[in-house]
Order: structure tokens, then sequence, then C-alpha cells
């Protein structure tokens, strides 16, 4: 490749105004883009194409301001915020931020035992966020959906969210914050029909949209709900190539996942071994409910 | 239900030993467990009740020992070690330990900055884990590819380590470290053919097993990966009993997630923009390879 295409293509790649000319450029090259770049540089200015050739794809949002705020709170579910972080954190000009519901910027320890670094406070978290995030957990869950602080915060930042959202009983917290009030909503299947006592209609669904709210279910349902969010937000081109990024094209080794396809030896046990956390859980929606 | 009942099973669920006559007790009561227990104490035999059919189960190995050591290195992709994390810190017994490769245990940062707080150094980890595993990521994974403590480590480790394993680009770092001579592997698609220089096989299947190493393909493979993992360790029921509880039944809201599945016009350019990051990645593997 001459050096002086060389420099034009450097300097379209920092001007994404002129992607019609690189589109002309492209077109008058005899030869496509070496699959094995010979140096960086050469790498760096096949990526500068593969750029261009991607702001062309129609009805693809490559770039965006979203600001999202994800809240953190102890013995949250890490996965179910990890995977839709992975697709938030990606989408290209995004902020995304994670917000502790405790006093300090120490790490929050998840359930598992899997401690995450907040990066701000409820009090110093984006003002406006265009999209409100928040994950499920177990007893935690219960502890946060009577935690004023962050029950006061949920509804402010809610007010001028774009997206409010959560996965798995990340919704139990948002409808113990009054968010779900006549909304359809899904939760982890054990805990989802506690969505009724938040004066939500449960749904049995993998993803589920009511106006600006859209919930997840349980815990790995987060990389489905994100897709979904991400498609909101940038378009299905765009999403579609995240997903390739994430190389999701899912493939359990063996059957299951949910009850109708859980042998009931196993998952009659399974839902029986919840039954304390449950019982918490509904307590704590109907004292919230009585207020 | 009456008193005495009550207090048989609360003692019964903290002897295990004891299950079959719990069965033999359970027979002989008339009602099936309630559906909606009326305390926490109800709710807790119920639970007690179900921990046992869950161990009557057959071929389900419920209680275990097993050491996992989950390597974190600056820049590596979270939902990569967090997908299996979950999985692996459910099975009840096991102890997961995230293994820093910098000095401090500060937390570390993800090449999409989220930073979690790692649990042992290298000096610190278990002398002989039964699971390795190392996640992938991007720039931060090519530093590691030639970190000589973290080579030496994984060395070290898989020499006694029942499973060495991977996901996503995670399968170069043990190429680097020379633990894939022979074997078949895979990793996230841009990089599998990277493989090669390091003496591996590349295959392009979800979860790939050669002897004692298992590998996973790109970031949300990590799910399938970890499941099949999770079988070999305590069967398959055991694992369908994690796979109910973290809801894993996918279901993208839209085709993709492989090449092959993806809009050539988006394919093609995603591929075109990993070129820098390929090119460094090979040229690190060739590096270790002439060494």
């Amino acid at each position: 490749m001459p050096l002086e295409r060389r420099a034009l293509l450097h300097a379209l790649a920092a001007a994404p105004a002129l992607a019609p000319f690189l589109a002309l450029e492209r077109a008058m090259a005899a030869t496509p883009p070496p699959k094995a770049p010979a140096t960086l540089d050469d790498a760096r200015i096949q990526a500068a194409e593969a750029h261009h050739k991607f702001m062309e794809v129609p009805n693809l949002r490559m770039h965006g301001g979203e600001t999202v705020s994800m809240l953190l709170y102890p013995g949250f579910t890490a996965l179910d915020l990890v995977g839709p972080h992975y697709f938030f954190a990606s989408m290209m000009g995004s902020k995304v931020e994670l917000v502790t519901n405790q006093p300090t910027l120490a790490p929050v320890a998840s359930d598992l035992g899997l401690a995450i670094q907040p990066t701000a406070t409820l009090n110093t978290a984006f003002a406006r966020p265009t999209v409100l995030f928040v994950p499920g957990g177990s007893l935690g869950t219960v502890a946060a959906m009577e935690h004023e602080p962050t029950l006061d915060y949920l509804v402010e930042r809610a007010a001028d969210a774009r997206l409010i959202t959560s996965v798995c009983t990340g919704s139990l917290v948002l409808g113990a914050a009054g968010l779900l009030k006549g909304r359809k909503a899904t939760s982890h299947w054990v805990a989802r029909d506690i969505l009724a006592e938040l004066g939500a209609t449960p749904v049995d669904a993998r993803i589920v949209r009511d106006g600006p709210v859209i919930t997840g279910a349980g815990v790995s349902a987060g990389l489905d709900f994100a897709l979904a969010v991400v498609e909101e937000l940038r378009g299905r081109p765009y999403a579609q190539a995240l997903m390739l990024q994430a190389e999701y094209a899912p493939a359990p080794p063996f059957p299951g996942g949910t009850e109708a396809t859980t042998d009931p030896a196993i998952a009659g046990p399974m839902e029986g071994m919840f039954a304390p956390l449950i019982f918490q859980t509904r307590a704590a929606a109907r004292r919230r409910a009585a207020r």
C-alpha cells in the first residue's frame, strides 16, 4: 500500500464526516484489505477501514453518550450485573458507573464473595442516568428492599431515566421503591410471584418491557436482557455487533434452566430449598406494600 | 405440623446420615410440604426436607471440597470470569479464590473498567488447586502472555491440577505457558487460529476438552463451559440444579453471535477492527514460541 494512501486513511480514521469519501477511495482500490497485515501500522489501517465500513451499516448507531448507573449493594449477585455491564460498557461513548448504596467506595461483596469496586455513591451518582439498573441477590436483596436511602435514590433517578431496569430479583427492589405499580415485570423464577405484592403483574418471560421499565428473569437472563437494551439504545445492527464480540451463541452442554425442562426430582427440591429466602422476601414486600 | 415432628426434622437437617430415616418419615406424612409456609420456621423445615430429597437424586454429588483458582490480571474481561465464578462458587463446599498477578491485593481493573477485589496473590494462592482458570481479555492478555511470574505460576499449579481451564483468549495465556502443546483448544473467534503458534490445535467449538484441559470460546461461552466443568466435578444432576438456579435457558432476543449467523456487513468490519489487537497477540505468541 503506497505511503500516500496510508496517510490518507490515517487522517480519515479520525474524521468520520469523511466516510463517504473513504467509500469512494475504497471502491477505487484494486484489492480488498489484506487478511494478515504485515505490520502493526497496516493492521491499524485495516481497523480504520473496517471502522468506516461498520459505520455505513444502515440503522447502526455506533456512537452515543448514554449514562448507565448500575447499583451495587452487599449480597448482590455478581453475574446479574456483570452480564449487562459487558454490553453496556462496550457501547462506544457510553459512560457506565457502579453505584454503591454504602457510605464509602469500599468494594462491595456479592452473595458468592466476589467484591466489585464501586465508582460512585448514591450521592455522587449521575443525576440523570439514561439507564438505571438494579441486580438481584438473595438476603442482600431483602435488605435493599427496605433500605430507605437506596429506595429514595431509585425513585429520584427513575424520574428522568429513559430506561428503568433490573435483572433477577433486582425487580423486587424496583418494586419496593414503588416503580413497578401497574407494570408488567419479571424476576427470578422462585420469586416472580412476589412482584404482585408490590403492585406489579408478574410475567413468566425472559425479558419483559412495559413503558420505560425493562426487567430480565433470573441471573443469566441478564445477557439476553442487555442485548434488548442495547437494541433499544443503538439499534439492532449495533446490538448484533456486540453479540458477535461477546460470541453470544449460547449452547448449554445439556438441557435445563427452567422448571419445565428440569427433572422434577431436581427442580422440586431446588424450589423447596429457597423457601426461607422466599418467605423473607415476601414478608419484606408486604411490609413495603403496607406503608 | 406437630412440634415433635418439627423438632425431629430440625435435627435431621443437621444429620445427613439420617436421610433414609427422613424418607420414611416423609412417606408416613399424610400431606405434601405446604406450598406457602406460614412461618419462617416452617419455611426452614421445608428447606431441610427439600435438601434431603435433593441428596437422594441418583448420581448427584451435592458436597465437595474442590479448590478453584481464578486468575485476575489488568485488562481481563470481567464476564469471562464472572460467568464461571457463579457456577464454581455455587458448588456447595467448594473454595474459590481470585488470584491477582500483581504484587498487592488491590482491585484489578478489567478491560471495561470493572475492578474486582482479589483474594490471593500468585504467592499465596492454593498450592494444589482442583481447577485452574484463566479469563481472556484484549491488550491485557497480550501482557499476561509475556509476564514471567504469571506463566511460572500457571506451569507450577497446572502440574497437580485436575482441570486446567480458560475462557476466551485466556487459552492464549495457557498456551504461552506451554500448557497447550499437542492439545486441542479453543478461544475467542478472532484469536482462535493463534493457538497454532503455541503448539495447540485450534478447534471451532463452544467447549473443547483434551485430557485435563477444558477451554471455552469467547466471553459468553464461559457459562456453557462452566456447566461442563460442574458436570465433570459433581455429575450432571447437580450441574442441572445450578443451571436452574441460574435460570440458564438462554433466549437471545435476535439471531447472531457467530460469524455464520451475523450479517457479513457487520461481521466483516467487526473482525477488521480487531486487526491491531490480533497482530499484537500473534506477535507475542511467536515470541513465546521462539524461546
